[in-house]
C-alpha cells in the first residue's frame, strides 16, 4: 500500500496514521522527495480502507501489489516528467537523444564534439570521466579535472551533461558539473550508492544491471526513489546471455514492459546493447519503434583512434544521417499512435 | 572455399576438379540444388586460385571463410528471393506478413480466419497441425486430416500456408499441402529433419532454437541447402535467458547480423519473442525497425478460448489495426533508407 | 492425479473409472507400460477420494501436484530399478560406470576399447555411430553397418551398450543391437522420437537438453513413460549460458533436485558438462558426491587424433586411474550415509 | 609481462627497468604489496628477453600472456598460502569450513552460534551486518555497532569473522572488527571497492559476480592485487542462467579452471549457489570434490525464523552432521589424490 501523504500534514498526523496502518499489520516507511510525500506501507494485510481513509493529512490511498511501490505505474498512471535545468524536460512526450564518446579523452575533442552536437541539435552529451574497465591497467578516464573543464564548454553552449558516478565519495565533488548522473550497470546493485543518489535532487540515469532481472532493476530506482529523489531515467543497455556474437543481447522486451509497469522514462543504449558499430542504427531504430523515451549513443569524431569503445561508435557523419534518421523515426511514432 | 559449377559441368570435369582440389588439402563435398550445382571445399589450405581457377566446368570460385559457407553472404552478395508458388515472393524487396492461430482447431475457424485474412490483405497464413507440446497430455493438433481441410480453403482463397514438420515421416504426408514447411525451435538441430528438408522443392522456414547461436543457426540453414534446397527463410523467435518476465528473449540484434552475414531473408517471430499480447505489437514495429523481412504473428478470433497460446494471440480488432501500422512501418523504412 | 489400475482391471471397469474421473471435471490419459497400468488425470478439482477410492479395478489412488505425474517422486518413493539386459541393473543401489569414445571409428577401435574396459571392470560402453554435428560437412558416423561390428564384439566380450538414436526410423534398425538407447541433448524435446521410444521395452537414456528447465526435462521422460516405456535414465550433461570458458556449465544442482522430484536414476555426463579433459575428474568425483547414479565418460585410446571431442576424452592411462577414483568416491559415498 | 623485483631495487634502477621496458612498447605499471614488489608490463612487443634480463634491481621476469598477470598461476606455480592473524591459513593445504548466519540479528544468536562452532570445531564465522538488500525496504543489517559486539565475542573465543563491506567508506570502519573483508557478488565489479581492499593488509574473500565471466572474476582480484594487497580469496556462488529451480547455478565447473589458472586458493559458497537447504550438503560435497579450499556455509539455530536466507540455512543439528561429512571428504580427497 502506498498512501499519499498532504504537503502539509504535520508530523502528528503522521504519528496517527503510523500508528494506524502498523496496528494493521503493516510496516510503514515514511519518504520525502522534492515532489511529495509518501508513506510505503509494506505487508500482506487485506482491510476495510475506511479504517483509514478519512484520517487527516491523507492525500490518497493505492493498493500496490507490485514489490515496487514509488515507481509503480499502479498509483501514478501518468508519465513523469523529469526537468533538467530550467529548458530540458525528459518524458514520454519529450524524446530525447543523448550522445558522446565513451571517454572524454582531451579539451579539444570535447569542443569538436559540441561543434558537432550543436549544428545537429542535439543537447544532451554523454561522455565518462571515471571509467570503469575490467582491467585495472586500462585508461580510467581523467577524473573531475577533466568534468570541469568539459562541464564549462558545454555550460557556454547550453549542453546538458550526462555522466557516471561510480562511489558516494564522487557525488559531491561532481555534483555541479553534471545535470544528469548516470549510474553504470556494473553499480545496479550498489545499494549505497543508489541511497546517496537519492538524497541529490539531480536526475540520475539508471542503467540496468547486465544480469539484473526488471524486477531487480526497478527495485534498485526504488532504492533512489525512497531516498528522496523521483527524477529517475531508466536505461536498457543490452544483457548477458549465451550469444556472443555480439557484445550483450539488447533486450527491447524490456521496453513495453517498463513502460507499462513504471511511470517513469525509459531509455536505451543501443552501442553497448549491440556494441557492433554498423548494428547500432537499426537497433537504436527498433528502439524508438519499441517505445523508448530516449536513446543514449557512442559517437567519436575518430573510432578506430578512441581510447575506449570504438568499436561501438558512430563517426560525425554516420552519426549526422543517425540523427535525422532517429528524429524521423520518433515523427513516424507520434503519427502512427495518433 | 566455395566452387560454383556450371550447369552443364559434365561428371568427367567434377572428377578432375575434385582431384584437383583434394591435391590441394580440401575435402570436397558437392551440392546440387533446384538453383545451382556447388563443390564446398572444407580445409584450412591457402594456395594460388590459379591452379584450379581455370578449369572447365568452374563458374566461380570464392574465398569464404565463414563456418557455414553456401548460406554465406561472402560468395552471394544479392539477397535471395525465395517463390512461394506462383504469385508469392520472399525477400528483402517483398516484405511479407504471416498471421494466423498457434493452432488449427476446426474447419469454422479456418474459414473465419481466411475471410479475416483476405479482406486485410494477407496472403499468407499460419497454423499449427502438429502441435510440440512440453506437456506429453496437452492437445497435440488436429494432424493431417486437418492439414487437408486447412489447405482447400486457402488454395481456394489464394492463401499460402506456413506450418511445422516435427519429423521426417511427416515431409511426404503434408508436402502437397504446405507452402511453406516451418521448422520448429526444438527441431531447430533435428539433422535428419534438415537433411530431408534439403531434398525437397518448397521453401523452409527455420526457427532459431532457443538456445541457439547465430553460428549454430546459419549451420542448420546449411544443412538444408546442401541438401539441395536453397528456399530457406531465417526466423529469430526469442531465445532463453534469465529473464522471466517474459516467454522469451527477443534478440533482435540477431536480425542486422543475420543480414549481413547471409544473403537469406529474415523473418521476426514477435508472438512467441515476447510472448504477451500486449507487447506484439511494438516488438513487431521494432523488428520493421531492425531490418526483418516479415513477421510471423500469433492471432486469433477469441484469443481466450484459444487451445494454445491465447495469451500471445492478438484477437481480430487488434489484428486489423495491427496490419495497418506494420505497412506503414515498412513503408516508413524503405522511405528513411532511400 | 494418478491411478495405479490393476494388471487384471477389465476394459468396462476401465470405462467406469474414466467415466467417473471425467465427471469430477478430470481429463483421463490410460497408460500401460511394461510394468503396469495408470490413469493419469489431469485437472484442477479437488474432491472427496472416497467417490472413487472403492471403484474396482483401481490398485492406488495419488494426488501428484507436479507437472509431470508418472515420474514424479509423489508416488512412487523408491528408486526405479533398470534391468539392462539379464546381468545388469542401473539405479540407485548399483553405481553405473559408462565408457568409450565418443564416436565409434574402426572395428580396432572397438576391440581395443573393449580389452581396456573389460580389464578395468567397466560393463557399459558408450560410442557414436550416428553424430549429430554442427557442421554437415563433418563426419557423421559409420551407421548402422558400424553399429553391427560393435555390436557382435561387445555381445561376444559381456559388455553392454548405449548409443544415440537421432530418429524414429533408426528405432527398429538399431533395436536388436543396442542395450540403451541414447537420446542426445538436441533432440531432447523432439518428442516424436520420445513417443517411439515409449513403445519400446529397452532402457533410454535421456539428456537434458542444453537449455532445458528441469521442468522440461522431467516433462520429457514423462512422453516416454506414457507411451508405455518405464525404462529410463536422466542425464544431466551441462548446460548453456555466459561462460563460455568451459563448453557448457554442468549443472549439479540438478543432480539432487532431480533425485529428489523423481524416482528415475539420475546420471553425469562430466565429459560434456565442462569439456576440457583436465577437468574431467573433479567434475566427475563432484557428480559422484552430489548423488549421481552413474557416470558417461568419454575417453579415447589417441585422444588427439579423435576424429571428435578429442578435448574432451581422457585417455587410457588416464582413464585406469579415473575409474579406481571414482569407485574409491562411490564407496567413500556409501559409508558417509551409512 | 610480470617483473619480478628486489625488494632493495631503487628508485633509480627502478626508473631506468621502466624506461628500458618503455622503449620496448610496453607501459609499464609499478605495483608494492606487503610481500613484494612487481612491475606490471602491458603490452604485445616480443623481444629477446637478454635486453633487460640482467638490469639491476630485477628479481625475475616472466612472460604472462593471461590478460590478469599478479593472479595468475603462470609466474607463480605454488598455491598462495594467505595468514589469518597469527593462528590461521587459507591455502590448498589448509582446508577452511566458514560458517554462520546470513544476518547477525543479535548479540544472543553470536554467543550461540560462537558456542556452537567452537565445540565442533569450524574457526571461520561468516555473518552479515551489512545487508544488499533488493528491496530498501527490507532488513539492512545491524551495522557497525552490530560488528562491534559480533567481534568481541569471536575474539574472546579464537573464532575469525568475514563479514561483507559495501562501500569504500565502510573500510576503515570496519576494520580493526574482521578478519577477512567479503566482497559480495553484487559489488564484485565495483571497482573503486576493489582499488581501496588492495590498500589493506588483510584477507578479502572475493566472490564472483552473478554474472561475471571467470576472465573478468580474476581482473576483479587483479584490481586487488595491483594495489597492493596478495591476499585474495576467490569465492565461487552460483550464477545467473535460465534454470530458475534454485536460486542459482553453482558453476563447480570453475572450481578446476581457477586452481589451474591462478595461484589464489578457491572456496565455494553451496548455499547461495543453490539457496534450497536439502541440497546444500550434496553441493558442499560436490564441491570438495571438485577441488574447493574452503567453503562458506549458511547456518541459524533456526532457519524457518531467520531474518533472512532461512530457506538455504542448515539448522544447528543439520550443521554437525555437515561438518563431519566435509572433513572426512576432505580427508578422503587428501587420500585420493596421495
Amino acid at each position: 500500500m502506498l498512501i499519499q501523504l498532504l504537503e502539509n500534514c504535520s508530523e502528528e498526523e503522521l504519528e496517527q496514521i503510523i500508528t494506524q496502518v502498523s496496528s494493521l499489520g503493516y510496516k510503514p516507511a515514511p519518504v520525502k522527495t522534492q515532489y511529495g510525500r509518501y508513506l510505503i506501507c509494506i505487508g500482506k494485510a487485506e482491510f476495510d480502507i475506511r479504517t483509514i481513509g478519512n484520517m487527516q493529512g491523507i492525500r490518497d490511498i493505492h493498493i500496490v501489489a507490485d514489490q515496487s511501490k514509488l515507481v509503480s505505474r499502479l498509483w501514478k498512471v501518468h508519465p513523469t516528467e523529469i526537468p533538467v535545468g530550467d529548458d530540458m524536460v525528459i518524458s514520454g512526450n519529450h524524446f530525447t537523444l543523448g550522445m558522446g564518446p565513451c571517454s572524454i579523452e582531451s579539451e579539444e575533442q570535447v569542443i569538436q564534439m559540441i561543434g558537432f552536437l550543436k549544428s545537429n541539435g542535439v543537447r544532451l552529451m554523454r561522455g565518462g570521466i571515471f571509467k570503469p574497465r575490467s582491467s585495472p591497467y586500462s585508461f580510467r578516464g581523467l577524473g573531475i579535472d577533466g568534468l570541469k573543464i568539459f562541464s564549462a564548454h558545454c555550460r557556454a553552449n547550453g549542453i546538458k551533461i550526462v555522466t557516471e558516478v561510480m562511489q558516494v565519495s564522487q557525488i559531491p565533488e561532481m555534483h555541479d558539473y553534471v545535470d544528469i548522473f548516470q549510474v553504470g550497470t556494473r553499480n545496479a546493485q550498489n545499494y549505497n550508492l543508489l541511497d546517496e543518489l537519492g538524497k541529490v535532487d539531480k536526475p540520475v540515469l539508471l542503467k540496468r544491471g547486465m544480469s539484473s532481472t526488471l524486477q531487480e532493476f526497478l527495485a534498485s530506482a526504488e532504492y533512489i526513489f525512497s531516498n528522496g529523489n523521483e527524477k529517475i531515467i531508466l536505461c536498457e543497455r543490452g544483457i548477458r546471455g549465451f550469444e556472443h556474437a555480439y557484445r550483450n543481447i539488447l533486450d527491447l522486451n524490456a521496453v513495453p514492459y517498463l513502460k507499462e509497469k513504471s511511470h517513469l522514462p525509459v531509455f536505451v543504449d543501443p552501442s553497448h546493447g549491440v556494441g557492433i558499430r554498423r548494428y547500432v542504427e537499426p537497433m537504436a531504430l527498433a528502439g524508438v519503434m519499441a517505445g523508448a523515451d530516449g536513446l543514449l549513443v557512442e559517437i567519436h569524431a575518430t573510432p578506430e583512434r578512441a581510447i575506449s569503445d570504438g568499436d561501438q561508435s558512430l563517426n560525425l557523419a554516420e552519426a549526422s544521417r543517425f540523427i535525422r534518421k532517429v528524429h524521423d523515426a520518433v515523427r513516424f511514432r507520434e503519427a502512427l499512435n495518433a
